[in-house]
């Protein structure tokens, strides 16, 4: 499983696995296998990972989560998770747009009608439309104004990753005369919708996480989800619990994507110190250290991960009666490990470089993609309100409450 | 469960949770609430805890382990753990020598024959028998020579927890012909023993652990265990695993017994610092952000520990058919639990100071002594040494070889 | 000179060194030396160091910052910061009182008439007067009242360091009908003036910084020394200045001794690791490690503080003229020079256990004593808020402001 | 002076400063602020930075080091260090190939006869020339033959950094018949010299670092230094320790050159998190916290770097006379600069993107090349056996013994 760190190699894994579909995992795994020849290339040209994107559509992996009685593959959240794990092991591009898929997904089953659901999941699945992200609410210049019978999108949203060949936008907008948040989702190709070539960044560099421009862009009220009003019902801030677990995974996914790759690298390529005592590099005390601290915090964020997703399917199945208690306590185990994750994860991609020489900074080998992805990615919410959000649980015994963005 | 920062709060427990029979760790957190009362004060006059040993032996926990067939409680390790950490948070020396009464009574178990098994363990059932620890195999000058129809010990061991008003001493010696090491167990008042009361440190204070002194003592074949020859079967080197996963289990409960204090002293002491802008100090950022950080580190800590104790309750169930690879993979999960256990709880148990302030240092609280104890007892084997076993996995695929020792 | 961890050792000094005066640092060496003997034991019993309090008072360092007009040393302060940071190695308690002596004697300086300098300083240099400390401002809970011709005291004072065997008080209080913030200096011994024995704590423990009760004590105008409302002049501030200062090195002393003593147990005591392959412990990898970071880390620490020293005696020779900007930039060194000393002193004091080994934990050597007082000491005022005012110049070139405390 | 934030900011500085020549340093700067605005769009295109060389050189800048005798400059070694930080804060590629010009003129002086001296410094001033690097000992592919009245070089060098556009290659090589290591220099230009355009690497991107092939290139016996035999002399090693002090000032200049950038980010960009309480990042505490860390932790680095290079100059001017003692505290007194600086910059180039958020991964800031640049360039040599010398020193009193490389 995930955490091993070579193939072949025994694996630790925790009672999560029981809950995995090896098969999916199993086409996830075979896909990245494949993603891997061409990241480091990929990763320096930025833009639309058209090839790969086409891959995952025929996979049928992009109905991973969509329930069986709309004709998806109704996997739980643990394997979608796992997926964006294994993907980001070679690509933190493609875990990211494919993982933001399931995280646009979901906003019928949480937000929509029961006739919505069965529209959109059951074209999802024949068309293997693939969801993309125009959700920051972060950013509020995007307004939904009301027309006789349909309404008007004008404005602009960033960061929406994935909007490049995606096919269905899932948008908030601010309400044009109650300033409140609205939810929809529309087709990526509409009439005045424009999405820009504007992500040219140092980290995830093949998300397109640019910016889209909505011109008199029409919606139709079959495409409204409903208002965030109903913020207070615990389940319908389940999203942000969703996004920040898969954050957590990617961020493990991309530590042990580097550590594996320091390790081949320091196997085959590393010479011994000139003063140290040793014949070769992996007998070195200071080398088997760095490796023996890295395995061992990566350990750390392996089981808190793991632990938050068994809890977080468990909120996923109450569905609706989700209590504030059971959400805040998943919010809790999600916000343990994706601190830890991120810290974690920017210190052994750093770390990578001591076991691996000076020759290891040849941009052939791309090293330092690691580190400029999670370093890019880890900046989705601040790091610190989310350990004063922990804090304030951890001695004023208060709940995280979130919100819809973490 | 144990990592709930404070009585009423819901907890976030995981699997491992429904292993642990809530009786007998019922009855050690009501033994851990009445010898809290007396903590901070048994700390200072250091000693025996003749007491509380008392009170522990009339609850019959001693026979925790025993299996049923020999009248014991056949409880699992993951329970025996479990009680080593509730009493590690209120009071470390008794946690120490209750759970090294465990580690002596397995002794039997992995070297002895059936029948040392029934005797022994029989009679520890009947007499509420405490045992102890003089098998510290890295000294030496501990000699067993053999006569005609029974041997004789002659020397010193060091290290000897729990040895005061213990009833079995289990002990490893060197054969005076063949320089092997022997496993034995007799009892603590046979002539010729005598218990120093030499042990006077900083922490662990009332654990007892000094030396032995044996002059002439006799000791019988039916209480030797068999040699160290058979150390390459993996099941007799699964105390050691035993003993690894028993401190990382007590230097949790140390480090939440300090952030349990700590965080009743801030709740009800602390005032805010007069340059900040809070009206109390449960609102400061930094204190937020102390207890935060805190509270995730320790999460980390606890999956790990949890998760190698079910690793190694299974261990434990297969018996001597434990494979090489299995006793590996279990002891690298302890590695992770007991390097991250003593790491973070040597930063926390300082760390707590901070969020307490200059009042917390008078000498009524003791605040210092879960740093004093956890400090004393993470040097019991080197941690340097413990990373280096494990870097040789991540790095080279080599699995540990537990020793005697550790 | 001071950072040289042994005797004999080729010293790395910096160019502050050649303004200390060697004969006064002598004279503090040699009573280090001495009371190294009895420290661990002093440390145990607490109390007043009455032995060691009177043979400073014989050797005249008493004397040491007061002007040579009125009969003094006319020492620098970066000699008086030297003999802190001296005693400090080997006994921080003394280090404490003694340099809260100095502390003390500026006040007349700082806030006194020209008639009060040299009635105060006359007299301390003819009667070997003792300084110590009443002035905590955060403590507002003492009370001067004015009368026909004196005023008169009531009320209480906390953390009074160096209490006992004192001969003057200096002290803040409340003046009861304005309600700011008084100064003023009268006998230890006059009527009225209780000196409790309430100073139990984990570290300083031979400082009696407990609480003094004074109940209708009477003050004369000649003992006040002028009110708060100068605290614009920027001259008027120094004194949280020296302190902070004083601290930075009271714990590089306290580090400084700490790693002296590890290196003295490591040479003399340390066992090399089983699992090692080397044949003493001042082989091995991992302990050169240790030693290497830790003086590498202290060398930081040493340059900081003695840069701040440099700067700081330039503020003090500027004396009343100095600007706001030159304090500034003064408080900002001590201030890298504190947070540096405490964190790194915090550190070391902890780290120094993985080079000893388990036996080095036998109170006989009292190794934790180093931690013990800089875990309390430390605490004398927020290290989180000092890092804030230090990021609020970095970010926002705000000079910080120091107040009378810090 | 180099440690002050913000243009206009007052300077906390240090003794070192007088020793600096002003006039230099400020050409130094007034190329920086030049090469500050391309600097960004030079590192993505790698390769030489042409126009930045020609602008060195008719600088008058290459002409520092070298005695006034020779018509040089004649400045001191510091100020060459904070030339070498003043560019590393904007461009470290210029930083290094202008420094290691120095490097390799110091040859003539620290191997060379007076004639050498005399012939290369009187050229060097008066064709402007730069010197580059092609020394690294650890590559031993190079081979020196001698024939009848030259010698011929065969093979291949690498990391040769500055190669490109350079004048001049000290070079060392394995002479064919007795093994020993022989130090030359000799044109760039000279027939059967091939400088590969092999140096794309993750940072350092503008060096040139690539390798030098040789085919039957001659070398007269003028060209020739002296061989390594007189490595017993201290002096003769003093270059390991200007290139190890060169490395620090880069590494602090990199550093500062990163705060610096994302101070006027923050200032200027950054908006408060949604959950701060506050109006202005600028009040942020935790964003105030990050900038009070990284602003007390980088004058670490420049109090330690600034005193290796006062102990520096004075074994430069003891020249021949040196003491092994003298080089050795030298040498600890750099290595503890070194270490730090790499650390610290490492830290801080990491942790600066904590304090700008999510929008400043934008490619256009190019604010990941100090974390690129120093990831690079800090795997010179070793950190961990760095480590490992001092330690040498701070336990067992052993003095290193500088290499040629380290």
């Amino acid at each position: 499983m995930g955490q091993s760190l070579a193939p072949g190699q025994p694996s630790i894994s925790s009672s999560v696995n029981q809950a995995i579909s090896n098969d999916y995992l199993q086409i996830a795994k075979t896909l990245a296998h494949e993603f891997k020849k061409t990241a480091v290339e990929r990763d320096k040209q930025g833009g639309t990972p058209q090839i790969e994107r086409d891959r995952i559509r025929s996979s049928g992996l992009l109905s991973l989560v969509i329930p069986k009685q709309f004709g998806g593959t109704g996997e739980s959240w643990i394997t979608a998770f796992q997926i964006s794990r294994e993907l980001a092991k070679v690509d933190s591009s493609l875990a990211h747009v494919y993982s933001y898929h399931h995280l646009g997904v979901t906003i019928p089953h949480i937000f929509g009608s029961e006739l919505q659901q069965e529209k959109f999941y059951t074209q999802t699945v024949q068309n293997q439309w693939w969801w993309c992200n125009a959700l920051n609410p972060l950013d509020r210049r995007l307004v939904l104004t009301p027309h006789q019978d349909y309404f008007v999108l004008n404005g602009v949203k960033s960061f929406c990753s994935g909007s490049h060949d995606s096919d269905i936008l899932p948008i908030t907008a601010v309400h044009a005369e109650t300033q409140s948040i609205i939810i929809l989702a529309i087709p990526s190709k509409r009439t005045g919708i424009q999405i820009n070539h504007d992500w040219n960044n140092i980290g995830q560099r093949q998300t397109d996480s640019g910016s889209i421009y909505f011109k008199d862009v029409k919606v139709y009220s079959e495409e409204i989800f409903g208002d965030r009003t109903q913020a207070d019902i615990p389940f319908r801030t389940i999203r942000a619990c969703l996004t920040q677990l898969n954050l957590a995974h990617i961020y493990l996914g991309i530590t042990e994507g580097a550590l594996d790759a320091a390790k081949h690298y320091t196997l085959t390529e590393t010479r011994p110190w000139l003063t140290s005592t040793v014949s070769t590099a992996t007998e070195d005390p200071y080398i088997l250290q760095h490796y023996g601290e890295m395995w061992v915090e990566l350990q750390a964020v392996v089981h808190l991960t793991e632990y938050a997703a068994t809890l977080l399917q468990a909120a996923w199945d109450k569905g609706i009666v989700l209590s504030e208690e059971e959400r805040g306590q998943c919010a809790l185990a999600i916000a343990a490990a994706k601190v830890t994750a991120a810290r974690t994860g920017l210190a052994i991609t750093n770390r990578i470089f001591e076991v691996m020489g000076a020759r290891a900074t040849s941009s052939q080998y791309g090293f330092d993609r690691y580190w400029r992805n999670l370093r890019t990615f880890t900046l989705h919410d601040s790091i610190d309100y989310k350990v004063q959000e922990v804090g304030k649980w951890a001695l004023n015994n208060q709940l995280p409450k979130p919100s819809f963005y973490s």
